[in-house]
């Protein structure tokens, strides 16, 4: 099996000094490490019967891809504000580098439908956490939360306590 | 045959008067319409040997993680400046919307490699062409390009002359 963590390039001080940076490329970039990686990722989901992926710009965007392919789900996306050319819901939220701003197209999810939320950092889980409760609010059933890599000192499963929420690499 | 035309949304004057911007949201959101949608973009390339799968920011992500798992690839992502965490390669070039700024981190193809390069949208071409040359600057072979959608009369596939390039939905 694949050590995941040989591909996990760690970068201190980035996108600020004090935070430390778990990239994903040079993993997503390595074929075999990808495909091991999503593996983990849709462990015990496909017989979930998943409508829908919801994935954070950007980075959850290509996970959020490959998962939809896999678990023969469509994708929709959650953007910074302005991207999204229709009719959006907008929330408001804060993360540990301040104050953000995302969005949802009002007609992408229907009442009723099964969701898995997808990102590729679990940190403090504030994206995560709003995420959910946006969706919850437009009337969608979380089914389960998944992450590529989680920082698990930073406690941001306590936030998603109510959720089924797993990570495919752990710190 | 699922029509995909009926899930895409064509939306006047976005992102600024005068243009047309067609929205591959719904499609992407419904599973039947995406997994079409990749399945015929792919066609063809299983059998080329594809390393990699390089796709601009950030729409270009869904498609491009997708395909990935698809074709047995990995993805690098070329993203808007000062994303990446890494050592880059940047690159300028101008669009229908002004000049842009593009980054790849300066590992993430190596010499010789087979590359796809995906985006969502063909218009003048002028993204995929910069990038298309940033990556053969590094030393890879593109093996073929493809795009969600084509608006052909933009003329984008001109300046993509050298390639093996097509698109699963043409307008």
């Amino acid at each position: 099996m694949t050590n995941l963590k040989n591909f996990v390039r760690v970068i201190p001080d980035f996108p600020r000094e004090g935070v430390r940076f778990y990239d994903l490329g040079p993993l997503m970039a390595d074929a075999q490490a990808f495909s091991e990686l999503i593996g983990r990722m849709e462990k015990g989901l496909d017989t979930l019967d998943i409508d829908a992926i919801v994935g954070p710009e950007a980075r959850g965007f290509v996970l959020g891809g490959a998962l939809a392919m896999k678990l023969g789900a469509g994708f929709v996306p959650v953007r910074k504000a302005g991207k999204l050319p229709s009719e959006v819901v907008t929330f408001r939220y804060g993360t540990q580098y301040g104050g953000e701003v995302l969005e949802i197209s009002r007609d992408a999810i229907r009442e009723g439908q099964r969701v898995l939320v997808v990102d590729d950092l679990l940190a403090t889980g504030s994206t995560a956490e709003a995420t959910c409760q946006l969706l919850e609010k437009l009337g969608a059933k979380i089914v389960a939360v998944r992450f590529a890599l989680e920082i698990t000192m930073l406690g941001g499963r306590d936030g998603l306590a109510a959720y089924d929420v797993d990570a495919a690499i752990k710190y």
